[in-house]
């Protein structure tokens, strides 16, 4: 499974994954699901995988090979607006599973695989888009300004309860790092270590991409605290008059 | 949907299910999905129910049926133990999928459904069944205390940070109402009123039963502390000196 969280806010972005992949519980292994395309000054490209990693890793090398080629085709270096970004992946991903796909049912092989892929390209907003295993897309809006995808329901109460369009990129880090601590908590199959990165609204380069490992000491003050915090609120709440 | 939790704690039994039934976004009705068969002094058998609606109520009127046959034949009200009446649930839940599912399956209409079952019957402890779509079925332990149906993922955090086996019924109670706030807040297909019923153990009673509806003050309680608490631990969590 995978877990991979991406906001889009006034003050910038936020991208996170897990690292942890599994065919089967006996087969788990580490694979970063955060691919980055960076020219300064021009454009900050956040891409986040989930779903079959054949899939998911061939889509981006084929778009990475196209864009490397360097000829007049639209790709990552030449588009001029996210919109095309996503359009790319989307077909990218339609291709790959139209030519692996059939193969992998034949054994009941799932070749589902989705992307958050988010950034800003110069004379553009940033923009954030959801890319569906089937190629199509949607875009966040002010109304819905961040998508995850995986094992999505865990840590989504926290980000609906505390996160808005104009939530600062602290409190958005806060927020995923308690996200992640519960999806992690009910899931195995999502684990550390978590690629962060966030993007500082117009500042077209990254702000900050960190790896958080399981020794990183605020990730584990985060679970301390958070479980400590929501066992006191717990504790204060009354009991019910009538039992 | 459905969301329904069932609780085996050593002061006794929580059992809560939520009454909105769906078919698609547009028809959407009330059923309360919990029933109980009591004998006072001899008995408390108490079921809740996910899936197909229709499913599961021809399982229980063909259970409650032959039980009231009167016949020697084994049923609800004369199994010597929770084991048997799993089983008795689970046949029922085979029988009718077995009349009902190839009829469904034609439109593709999904004929899942499954049961929680717990209670006392006089010479054992209180036991807890999850009997599956399939009719097979596993028992709450000592580690697992307890069970949930339905739209299970949004309510499972706060049941496993607060509930043990040692906890009182009045915990078990908030946590059930922290539960299903979580729960509604994020899908709603899963709707009040509650249904909650409470069983100490050995009374071979009900403790005490109670439908929960929106105006319920305790429940508003909850709701609003519990969500102004989370805020509060939120907001103490520091920032990250890396950011």
């Amino acid at each position: 499974m995978t877990y991979c969280v991406a906001m889009t806010l006034e003050a910038g972005m936020l991208f996170a994954s897990d690292s942890r992949t599994n065919a089967g519980v006996d087969q788990v292994s580490r694979f970063s699901k955060m691919r980055s395309f960076v020219r300064d000054g021009d454009r900050v490209i956040v891409m986040l995988s989930s779903g079959n990693l054949s899939i998911t890793q061939n889509a981006i090398n084929t778009l990475e090979q196209r864009a490397r080629a360097g000829d007049n085709a639209l790709s990552l270096w030449n588009a001029t607006s996210m919109f095309d970004v996503a359009r790319l992946l989307g077909d990218a991903l339609r291709e790959v599973k139209t030519r692996d796909g059939p193969y992998l049912m034949q054994n009941n092989i799932d070749s589902s695989a989705n992307f958050l892929v988010g950034g800003q390209i110069r004379g553009e907003p940033p923009r954030l888009f959801n890319v569906y295993s089937e190629g199509n897309f949607i875009e966040a809006t002010a109304e819905t300004c961040y998508f995850q995808s995986g094992e999505t329901k865990y840590g989504k109460p926290v980000i609906d309860r505390m996160v808005t369009r104009h939530s600062t990129l602290v409190d958005a880090i806060k927020c995923t790092m308690v996200s992640f601590d519960s999806t992690m908590r009910s899931n195995i199959s999502v684990g550390l270590p978590i690629d962060l990165l966030l993007y500082h609204t117009d500042a077209l380069s990254i702000g900050m991409q960190r790896r958080i490992e399981e020794t990183d000491p605020y990730y584990q003050m985060v679970h301390g605290q958070w479980g400590e915090g929501l066992r006191r609120v717990f504790a204060q709440l009354p009991g019910p008059d009538w039992a």
